[in-house]
């Protein structure tokens, strides 16, 4: 909190007229009495639960309260350490600095009571399309703690590259990794789980599955039907095709290796197992011996085996599984009742799973998933290239943070079901994204996400909440990021930001 | 070169197949004879032209040749310096690092012989809604001369600040510059130019006017009309509404101090200067008490006077003007033969320019503006906002490089006209770029357009250039310029540049 406050804070000259900062003292000084904070309480109102580190939704109180006194007294009390630690973090952005070097904020006398409305709120990093650097993630999870968020999902695997060390598969990552350092080692995942502990964000690892697995086929080969097909559109949704065999004995030997090698691993600091399902592709399966169809009423129940299988695997280590929305909305899957629904493709996807009885997280593509807009990664030759011009990517445009701000996760579901909404997530996903990008791929609009689900879509009279209120948050949050060493794209302009000005329509 | 070559290089390993990693010595061994490089001579063929650092459009030859031969020399030979700098970073493009930390090339024996088909080829920053800090321009140089770029166009103010300092004015950058360091001073200005021509780029400065002048009016409040209007929508085209009067006594006094203060500074590096002129808003001359109209036939001969003015400064300082399109097109003004007109609405636009007998830069802003598809940047209460959704600026969506690479500048030009057409723009303009995302906003797409301008649009067969063989040039670029110190986007994910994949359609 030393270093936040003290080192890593900033002189807010874009929140000020722009002549004013040739006034002397004018960024920030108050004239009146003021007083030095000479004593900071914090209250730990309950003993912390069994499970805060590893919290299911719901079962840690992260809500805290907040008083700045005017005898110089300061204090957070809340009922859970994490409480504390959202509390600390406000604190911290309630202070500037002021160009004398000393740190102010004008906010005090001030009382906060401030609780989440959905217990889970995460960032979806794929980390296996582009390799990120372990430090490049803890970049990440600074700033989703600064912002509140606390969950980090970790897409940790897929066709293109396998990074996850298994050390009792080692051909996983020797064969499967981009190169031979490009891993996530057991430590390194220890690693980024407590480094999340400590911000109060607890980690979801998925291993993407029975699609998006051909990675795993070059080290296993006899697992992986529709291997690298030259035509990869037909049997997949982006190169290369691949898809875990459905009735394979050695698939399910190969599973239990796996769940038996990295689940107890991750058990003391996760709560979630994410088991994959997203678009599985059926063609894959004509190639599949131990099925040989594409017919989805001959699939079905082979896939529901296959899950089964992996959610009892997740259970019989203590955890929770999460999929995504095609195992129940698309294949018509039976899962148990403990089972997460991981959302993508639309509010209605969100009201289906909640109808069914089931939580759900929200994620809608058309709003939350940071890397549309790039446009087409994959090459058109000139034969076929006018047909795809201008290049637009299956989920263009951009979403920018007015739009991202708009989706309402409670959209469209009916008020006795909104309690299985625990939450959502915003993604980004690695076909154009790298350690190089990611920062401003993330930043500052996945904190436009954080606000949602921290206090909801909805202002008190039931609209949107006002975009000319929330643009300098936005824009002060940004510049808070940059200083703590984000590399956050700007809002707009700085004439924008300032006191006396505003770009409002 | 050698801190390029030596230092500043990468293992490609995103180039060859996956596991080809693990082989030792895979990455870039050649297993028969091998050859150091022993001498390399550089043949500057001619004497430098006196034009060499203040070069108009052609009036330098940047063509180069090289060769590295069998018997461990090379040659780069060329008819002006500039030429050996192309080919010097041509040279450093052919290597790589190995893993062995050595630095290899597997071209040789090669012969090269290159030329530019544009001689105008520019990136043009706007430093003027977002400051940047010098060192953040010299890294842009760096980039721009790697690329082979020639030209940096500084947009360096516009209404929202005026960070140029002119000592003979000084509440230019007192009042109206964001922050009193956020200046370039006369010195930073010179100091850009002599950084730029050491990587044969000359620096073509642009005072838009008389539109886009709003910042001047917090230091000289009697030469701007319409300044700050709450109704800014009618009287600009965004905010603060604010233009010079035009045809003010007071306006022509400044005018006279600054072009007399500026232009003999510039002029030994820079052969053109940009007296801007687009987005000129005609309601707003309804409050200048110099002509009281909003009428076009009313303000036409005053605005053909202004320029005139601005014009013949120039020139007296021995200089060319640029200006923007609209001078020429929407205002019908008569402009000297000299005056180079700069495009960004249209091929159509750049047909009309070279029509009239004006040389032209292309900059069509539905392929090369590369700060579009970020969102709107004005807020909208909530009563308007609805309207608005999903918030797409004027430009969207972002322009992806198959885009921009898709833009042939001589798009309708008779083959009578095609010499007026002496190159383009790439545009980054500072709504919601500054110094901590201009990196990643302007590469490597940037390069996309550098590669058009250089080598021309269409391939042998009239057809655009393949994206099949384009893809992985730039994708080896991108990370040349990583290497380098530029925070560039990837063109795509490490699996599509690998050896032996690819993400072809």
């Amino acid at each position: 909190m030393f270093d936040t406050l003290f080192e890593r804070n900033f002189i807010p000259w874009k929140f000020y007229p722009k002549r004013a900062v040739f006034e002397p003292g004018r960024d920030g000084t108050y004239r009146g009495p003021r007083k030095e904070i000479t004593k900071l309480t914090l209250v730990l109102k309950k003993p912390d639960p069994e499970t805060l580190l590893r919290p299911l939704a719901g079962s840690v109180d992260e809500s805290y309260e907040l008083a700045l006194n005017t005898d110089g007294t300061a204090t957070i009390a809340a009922n859970s350490t994490i409480g504390l630690v959202r509390g600390l973090t406000t604190m911290t952005q309630l202070f500037f600095k002021h160009s004398d070097g000393q740190v102010y904020t004008k906010l005090a006398p001030v009382k906060i009571f401030d609780a989440p409305k959905f217990p889970h709120r995460g960032l979806n990093m794929d980390v296996s399309r582009s390799y990120y650097p372990v430090k490049d993630i803890k970049r990440q999870i600074d700033a989703l703690g600064y912002t509140k968020f606390n969950r980090l999902h970790l897409h940790i695997t897929d066709s293109q590259s396998w990074p996850l060390v298994i050390p009792d598969l080692p051909w996983l990552t020797w064969k499967g990794a981009y190169q031979y350092d490009m891993i996530y080692t057991p430590t390194d995942i220890s690693d980024i789980q407590y480094y999340a502990a400590l911000h109060g964000i607890s980690v979801v690892i998925e291993t993407d599955m029975p699609g998006h697995t051909t990675s795993i086929g070059y080290g296993y080969p006899n697992l992986i039907t529709a291997f690298e097909e030259d035509d990869w559109a037909t049997y997949a949704a982006q190169p290369p095709s691949g898809t875990l065999k459905l009735n394979s004995q050695e698939v399910f030997v190969f599973l239990e290796k796996l769940w038996n090698d990295l689940l107890p691993r991750l058990k003391p600091l996760s709560a979630y197992y994410h088991t994959g399902g997203d678009e599985v592709n059926k063609n894959a399966y004509r190639f599949d011996e131990t099925v040989n169809s594409s017919d989805p009423a001959v699939l079905q129940p082979y896939m529901q085996s296959f899950v089964n299988f992996n959610h009892d695997a997740v259970r019989h280590a203590g955890m929770v599984p999460i999929v995504w929305e095609e195992m129940l909305l698309e294949w018509n899957l039976t899962l148990g009742r403990d089972v997460v629904v991981q959302t993508w493709q639309s509010s209605a996807a969100v009201q289906q799973v909640v109808a069914k009885g089931h939580k759900a997280l929200v994620g809608n593509y058309n709003f939350w998933y940071l890397d549309c807009g790039q446009g087409q990664w994959i090459d058109f030759p000139p034969d076929s290239s006018e047909g795809f011009w201008p290049y637009a990517d299956y989920c263009s445009p951009r979403k920018n943070w007015r739009l991202i701000y708009s989706l309402d996760p409670l959209d469209g579901i009916p008020a006795n079901q909104t309690h299985l909404v625990i939450g959502g997530e915003a993604h980004i996903w690695g076909e154009q994204t790298d350690a190089v990008n990611v920062d401003r791929m993330v930043w500052p609009r996945a904190a436009a996400v954080a606000e949602v689900l921290w206090s909801g879509a909805k202002d008190a009279e039931g609209r949107n909440r006002s975009q000319v209120e929330a643009s300098p948050r936005l824009a002060e949050m940004r510049e808070r990021l940059v200083t703590r060493g984000v590399g956050s794209e700007p809002v707009h302009m700085p004439y924008c930001t300032m006191e006396d000005k505003g770009c409002i329509w």
